[in-house]
């Protein structure tokens, strides 16, 4: 009987969805599946919006809108823009398209349907294939600690346009949080191969999935190698706060830093070919890493990214059995 | 102290929007408030729907869709369309503008708003100036009784397009209604002078808020004439299913049977130019009737129809003084 690896990838918006095409384009259903972070999660008008879970699913459906870089495409804003005619809170933009989403999911979680249950039907609609699981089926909401007071993580990354201070983060009702029965047997499964931290916000994408009960026991017990790829390339951010977090932080904004920042985790670390210099202070930090390409812009750029994770995972598994 | 004569228009969909609109042309907000059935209202992928209460809204502020015939003017597709595609329940015909005006209800309703705020708050931004009451804040669905068993209004009326027979009606958890305080205030004024039956539907947007615990009470006691305009014209209703309901209760689809309908509330009934032939039995039956043009095509038919009832009003008005 041949082997069949198997592989885990830890997602959370834009960047780690970039990744996790890669890896839907050379990887069967069978052989990959996603856990995303649900932190960034909430009800806006009475809808239910799980702004990470759609990312992935628009990525690998290639419904994604290219222009605004979140969203669906070919997207139209008739809804909000009448809302805010009648004096209705626009500043969180929901297009048409993306509405009937968000409407559909608020609609089944009311009549008893789990969050991954739901997760799946609307992937299935869209055509993609690979098993997709919400980190949990309860509520977890980040909330961002700031100098200014608490807050809602959309209140603070859209409303506020990350524009606070952040002093730390709240991963509310986590321990009442469980993570799927499906992820558990996928990690308990010895030909699970490699454990993929996609390049997204270490503190707002990838802590919220760690922090759920269980969940970073799991992946630490498990056999497969676990890479990250830091999200962070010449000390910028390619998208998003997580560089103006790691200031505000105190913490370097630098490759080196997440990877301590994921120290208990990491087997294996892959940073960007603009971060060569890096790889001598983080093996003298006692990581295992390598530099590649890391920045995504077309679809090769993407499965190249996949392939050197997969490449490094095989090899790690392959020299720990 | 000159006299201000008050006037209260009891309206359902389409047909007594017209009516409606000729009135607040010819009435300022002080002088002329509306009535209106909520027994359509219905939860609709999870959104509070209540399509009576557009319908005036729209018709007043003019934003009716005329090409439709229902719903907002510009409109488009682009949710309902999606929502399909994901494999939603897409019966019921929702655009995007339409939308913003279900999600904003549906929202400030769950916060805890009464029906009749929300709906003042919401003809407020679309600028309509009138009164316009719900016929009560708590929801009083209709049931269509058929000869195919119990069906909710809207899958009667719009999934099921009027199709079934109807062997009955009922306004379920009427008992437990109340009818805004607004009202009974403003059938309780000595001012007031009318009051008028619009061209809608008798039993499903008529019946339902003389249904509502001291509505009828309230509109016999009042000093002021009861002036209904027929939804009958020549044995057909202008639209919607009357016409077919009457035949199928076993009644003749006539003005006359309208009028015996609402036998225990009329003054004054206004019938069509085309049924002048009904006035002699009309008559014989013991109803004080007139004919005039009814059919309201044009802002001239609707204002001229308005001004027909409102001075039947004052005469039956001045007459009983």
């Amino acid at each position: 009987m041949s082997r069949v690896p198997k592989f885990l990838a830890l997602t959370g918006g834009v960047g780690g969805a970039k990744l996790g095409v890669g890896l839907a384009e050379i990887l069967p259903p069978e052989q990959l599946a996603f856990l995303v972070n649900t932190g960034d999660d909430f009800t806006h008008l009475g809808l239910h919006v799980s702004p990470d879970l759609d990312t992935l699913m628009y990525a690998l459906s290639g419904e994604s809108n290219q222009e605004t870089g979140w969203g669906r495409r070919q997207e139209s804003w008739r809804f909000i823009e009448t809302l805010r005619e009648l004096g209705g809170e626009s500043w969180f933009n929901l297009g048409d398209r993306d509405l009937a989403v968000h409407v559909l999911r608020t609609e089944r979680l009311r009549a008893g349907m789990s969050l991954l249950d739901v997760t799946r039907a609307l992937n299935a609609a869209l055509g993609t294939r690979h098993p997709i699981w919400p980190m949990s089926n309860e509520p977890v909401p980040t909330l961002v600690h700031t100098a200014e007071g608490p807050l809602a993580f959309q209140h603070y990354f859209v409303r506020d346009r990350c524009a606070p201070a952040v002093t730390g983060f709240e991963f509310q009702d986590v321990a009442q949080a469980a993570p799927p029965a499906e992820l558990l047997a996928w990690l308990a499964d010895p030909e699970l191969t490699g454990i993929f931290i996609c390049p997204s916000n270490p503190f707002v994408s990838i802590d919220p999935i760690l922090a759920v009960p269980g969940v970073r026991a799991a992946l630490t017990a498990s056999a497969a190698p676990v890479i990250a790829v830091s999200p962070i390339v010449a000390g910028l951010a390619i998208k998003g706060p997580t560089a103006k977090m790691m200031a505000e932080l105190n913490m370097p904004a630098t490759a080196l830093a997440v990877a301590e920042h994921y120290r208990d985790l990491l087997d294996c670390y892959v940073i960007d070919e603009q971060d060569q210099g890096l790889l001598e202070p983080l093996r003298e930090a006692g990581f295992t890493a390598i530099a590649a390409p890391t920045i995504m812009l077309t679809l090769a750029d993407k499965v190249r990214l996949a392939e050197t994770v997969c490449d490094l995972a095989l090899q790690h598994h392959a020299a720990s059995m």
